[in-house]
């Protein structure tokens, strides 16, 4: 039996992104769980952020943002960038958290973040409060140490332990284990007509 | 020390989202990884799908659709919407999903995911072959099984068991444990001058 809850913003689960705009000199950043991948043509990323957020701002500066996932590790720095406010807090030096120049956009990247993403603004459409920003995907970073294979690009999901957000219990999680291959658990529905 | 991997489509890690289209009689599904919550003024859904979807086709007639949230267990079912097609396969008839009427919009929910969100179709944005649709949500639906507490609205984690996708990798895994509760963990982080 299904119970109607009304109009709430979930879905389940969330990333966990350390967002940053400005400038390696004076960087912004932001704990989003609202963001993903939404085209490949070009490889694109959108985000809502609060109009009234300072990162906003600071994106607004260069153009350009930083996605930054944290391992869970690093969880209490995470959720810091997310609870204060950077117009009263250098969030930065409070949490021992380091940016470093990436390689396309004027943003800087998270040093302490094992995977990065830099990308430029392509456009803004306001939703209520909010804006949804979105980012033309224009290079990726790893660490080396969470690389499969040091001369791949794939990334090990172990060695990099990304956070995820649970909405409405307010909780992070790690990764559990793997359940299935995309692209081929399916396979046993499929009939032999359709092939 | 850092590697540049290029500007590939990856974040992690997604969600997996039964997305539907058309109507109770006439229904079209697909897998979606690349979709997120954006904003709450009003609760708005974001979500990438390429231009030449049969499922965008079918949004498109009722302007409207729903987000279904499958448990761990239908991960082959979750997978054959992925990877089949639905101008040559009936997806509902060959995996065994069914559908039922919503409250709110015409394109049906998924009676077997535990968790069903209603959107109406607010804005369509171009990016290449992708087309980002926005959808506002209308109302969100939850088995009772699911629940912490019947005559609560929060969504046990372990009940709902949803799956999490992995780019590139191209796998589905479970969330894994708890690792801090949000708006908590980074208190720590947090200067006495500051509140």
């Amino acid at each position: 039996m299904k119970k109607r809850l009304g109009p709430a913003e979930r879905l389940y689960p969330m990333p966990c992104a350390l967002v940053v705009g400005g400038t390696l000199e004076k960087p912004a950043g932001l704990a989003v769980a609202w963001i993903n991948v939404v085209s490949s043509t070009p490889p694109t990323i959108a985000m809502g952020l609060r109009e009234s957020r300072n990162t906003l701002a600071a994106i607004r500066e260069t153009n350009s943002f930083t996605v930054n996932i944290p391992s869970a590790a690093r969880v209490d720095e995470f959720d810091f960038f997310g609870l204060s406010n950077g117009a009263k807090t250098d969030k930065f030096a409070e949490s021992g958290l380091s940016v470093a120049r990436g390689a396309m956009v004027e943003a800087p990247i998270v040093v302490e973040c094992p995977f990065n993403i830099e990308c430029r603004v392509i456009q803004e459409v306001p939703i209520g409060s909010y804006r949804l920003v979105l980012g033309e995907i224009v290079e990726t970073h790893a660490d080396v140490s969470i690389l499969k294979e040091p001369e791949g690009d794939l990334v090990n999901m172990e060695l990099l332990d990304p956070l995820v957000y649970i909405a409405g219990m307010r909780e992070y999680r790690r990764l559990g284990e793997k359940v299935a291959d995309a692209y081929t658990a399916g396979k046993r529905f499929v009939s032999p007509d359709a092939q």
